[in-house]
């Protein structure tokens, strides 16, 4: 079977896809250096406030670099489709974004990556930079231990309140201090239909019969925690939604952001079906709803699925997530009722 | 086969859709009246602008609901996936936007559309509301004779222009002028890779080959220009762009706007590997970029596949394009280099 994507040489899909990017926001992002996986915010460093870094594997959209902009993160390394930037990536994005006050890593729980970004920190201690690590670790299907949980979707929580905090001249302890807060009240298990093909590899990431679908899997096609024939979306709504309930902090009378989520093809109109059944549910449950996100806010290139995560609130979490935040991926505006 | 969606019962899609839209979004949108296909702002009707209806077959988020909002659209009747809305529904979406100046129809060339249309503004004649319309014929594959051509994404550019001189206070032959000036300057193609599923049919729209694509597909899985084997992303964006050119008003020397566009299931990376293409043949032509819109923006449920519209500028229609816009699915900010 040939790759039904729209690439040139496979091995170029990853520098190509950023070329594109640099080339259509050229004023708002730049590269650190010389690499294409290095980019910063353009109007990096900035001296007034804790930067924040992320990376990770390629193929996430608007994960991860679409999450750096205005109130969001600083910079970001970019690794292969579904592999860790390298270290020295991670250090020349360190150096170009820190501007005095301190950087945040802020990244999903995945083994490369940890250990990438902690060959960094070490790196960025030599030229006194101080770092600290937030890892994300949302998803509650991965592990019942949450240290070895993976990080999913709640990463866009994660970016948003670390980057609100920061703006708001939070120095680096505080900024490590809410964005940890805003974890411990932030689930997610995602559901996945069909699997994504990795350029490179040609083959697709798992396989699963025309009639079933896996609760729980992970976004680079990790075993979820089982694999079912299809069911209505009412009911994986109450599938999903009780898994995160169970194992988070939420109560009757708690304020919950929601993040529907799509992996990639699924379409919109199916996250409004489950949004319409998840309200509906926690309205069962006396859990108000605050806000919402809906469509694509981590994906797996082109895997049919969804992801639902809840972030409970309070109000100093409320003001972080309110604050404004813009990227040519996100726009705080655009997602809030008004 | 079963379907790979998040559904219940297939004949809920839409209104269930819709349900979950209008609670995300209680303060954005309301019913006209009571049915849920009958979608209008909230502050409608407005007594200051000229009003503006669209609708169509649904299944194309953000296209048709996703384009009312501030800057845009007033009202939108709302069909089965792919299939007409009725003239009834039109009319009350009318009467419910029309605050005295008169109402735009805008919506894409399609029979059934055409013929509820033009009945929906007779009954709204004998209510003495003013009518007009412009179709959307941007797709140059759909025919040789524009008067035949189909609306695709094109629809973007059409809502952005119209939205933005109603709101500027133009008069309703004012705003149709500069709607029809705008298309007169617009340009679409897409290519198909694989198809999608209604979900009352449980059927793919169309059969093709794992190594074939179609070259001017329409978003219903209209026929195109030339069933071929998967070429590379930089040969497809050149036959495209090619078509284009060769059909529009481009000459060196022009700015013009861009629209890579995915039709559900290809994602945000390959767009921007063909953005890279386009803007680089562009500039072989001396043809300036001057702006770009790279994401979902008219899609086909989880079709397979992107288009690419090309928009020639003048000082009133940048003017008109740079207007601020605002929908739960659209902002014109978190597009724009800034």
């Amino acid at each position: 079977m040939r790759l039904k994507k729209f690439i040139n040489k496979p091995e170029d899909f990853v520098d190509e896809m950023i070329e594109g990017i640099l080339m259509a926001y050229p004023n708002f992002y730049k590269k650190a250096k010389d690499s294409l996986r290095e980019i910063v915010r353009s109007n990096s460093p900035e001296q007034t406030k804790v930067a924040i870094a992320t990376g990770g594997g390629s193929g996430h959209l608007p994960v991860f670099l679409g999450y750096v902009g205005e109130g969001l993160c600083d910079g970001v390394a970019v690794g292969d489709v579904f592999a860790s930037p390298s270290a020295r990536e991670m250090y020349n994005v360190t150096k170009a974004i820190d501007g005095g006050k301190g950087v945040l890593y802020l990244y999903g729980n995945y083994g490369g990556d940890v250990m990438n970004f902690d060959m960094a920190a070490e790196m960025a201690e030599t030229d006194n930079i101080e770092v600290e690590t937030v890892l994300v670790r949302d998803d509650v299907a991965s592990s019942k231990n949450i240290e070895k949980r993976r990080g999913v979707a709640g990463l866009f929580y994660a970016y948003k309140i670390a980057g609100a905090a920061a703006n708001n001249g939070k120095d680096l302890q505080e900024v490590k201090s809410f964005t940890e807060e805003a974890l411990d009240n932030t689930r997610s298990m995602g559901v996945a239909l069909s699997p994504c093909t990795i350029p490179e590899a040609g083959e697709p990431t798992f396989k699963i019969a025309d009639d079933e679908m896996e609760i729980g899997m992970g976004i680079h096609g990790e075993p979820g925690i089982e694999r079912t024939t299809l069911k209505q979306a009412d009911k994986v709504s109450n599938i999903v939604i009780e898994k995160i309930l169970a194992d988070g902090p939420y109560e009757k009378g708690d304020e919950v952001s929601i993040l529907v989520n799509s992996l990639g093809a699924t379409p919109l109109e199916e996250l409004y079906i489950i949004y319409n059944k998840v309200k509906d549910i926690l309205k069962g449950k006396e859990i108000e709803v605050y806000n919402n996100y809906i469509g694509n806010y981590a994906t797996s290139l082109e895997m049919s699925g969804m992801s639902i995560s809840l972030m409970k609130l309070n109000p100093q979490l409320k003001t972080l997530l309110d604050a404004p935040a813009h990227s040519p991926f996100f726009n705080q505006q655009d997602l809030r009722d008004n």
